[in-house]
């Protein structure tokens, strides 16, 4: 398939490495190629400068968010959860019409230190105001609740853990759930339409105290039935 | 131990009947005992009334909150989310004083039908309302994010799950933990300080959505790593 990756960071270089190791033909989009490109350190989380991870992956081209989702099959929403939005009006709501959008972003807001807090919750979600914004979009939200690696290599942790999906469209969520299963996803759940999205969300706060409490990203929750 | 269990509905009976059966010193708590042992049919969730249960049960006796929880070495906090401090209130905060109080309520608000949603979350939580009403009580959250009959035969999935520990005192952390250890649990992980509730309180809305696609309450969370 054609996958537009939207999104240069931690989850952008480990969903378009891993998709394009599976022979899928994918384009990174971010905002200012240029400027992705000129960056030379590493990031706050210690992500390599994309510039350097292209070179290991050549095969992978980087475009702007509207030429990289031209042609599509799927678009991957591995933005930062308060750029989700302006990246995928960047991208365009006609482009984006009628295809899946695979969005991982998390509603963190930093701004009051560590731990961060949710912008949206509860009653709504990211996941949610997505589809609002793009009706013509196919969103499904999944592979949020898990570190970049394991989203891509779960069969790392050395025992089955759990992934889920939210999604109005039972097709779209048929068409991720299989990218989750080429990655090596054994447990995928469907909880239902994109307002369950409001609970894996909320899953976040739990994950980032267990980070701290076991002082590693590398864990996931299996759920045991 | 003797231990008194507030609340006297499905999670109230899972914890007494469990304690009871393991050799402790039981008392329920309620508002109002006359009126708990007078209700003659099953609440909305198919719980036994108090009365049916507890001539199944003569060696937990039943009594106030205030009564309950005289001499108690640890109190269980099983009420619904809304009633928690109040309960505590007529248990008394000079009798908590000092005592281990384990938290299992959560902070569901039904006003607005199914799903419900919390009346506290992200930036505090109910298990931190426990504590800043109740400064001198040792309070510990934890069994809040199973249902009730997991919550005390853990063993009965089949295969390991996790449950998780919040508080801000080390001892009671440790006397909680030995209690969850003599049901059979055996993955306990202390999350840290009782602002970590707001993490395991939040599992809720995924825990609900999840109750909805598998169509049992009978799973819980196991923490892959």
């Amino acid at each position: 398939m054609k996958i537009a990756v939207l999104g240069t960071g931690t989850v952008g270089q480990a969903l378009a490495g891993r998709l394009s190791e599976l022979g899928h033909d994918v384009v990174t989009g971010t905002r200012d190629p240029q400027a992705t490109l000129a960056r030379t350190e590493p990031d706050g989380m210690g992500t390599l400068p994309y510039a350097a991870w292209a070179t290991e992956h050549p095969q992978v081209t980087l475009a702007t968010f509207a030429d990289a989702v031209v042609g599509a099959d799927v678009v991957v929403n591995a933005t930062g959860g308060a750029a989700a939005v302006p990246a995928l009006q960047a991208a365009g709501a006609e482009a984006l019409a009628g295809k899946v959008v695979l969005d991982i972003s998390n509603p963190l807001d930093f701004s009051q230190g560590f731990p961060p807090t949710l912008f949206v919750k509860d009653t709504d979600s990211l996941g949610e105001q997505i589809q609002r914004e793009f009706p013509q979009a196919r969103v499904v939200k999944s592979l949020n609740t898990l570190t970049a690696e394991l989203m891509v290599r779960p069969a790392s942790l050395g025992a089955e853990s759990s992934v889920f999906l939210s999604g109005d469209d039972q097709d779209a969520k048929a068409v991720v759930a299989e990218l989750l299963e080429s990655f090596g996803h054994t447990d995928v759940i469907d909880l239902g339409d994109i307002s369950t999205a409001r609970g894996t969300e909320m899953l976040l706060p739990v994950w980032l105290r267990l980070m701290g409490a076991l002082g590693t990203g590398m864990f996931n929750f299996k759920i045991v039935r």
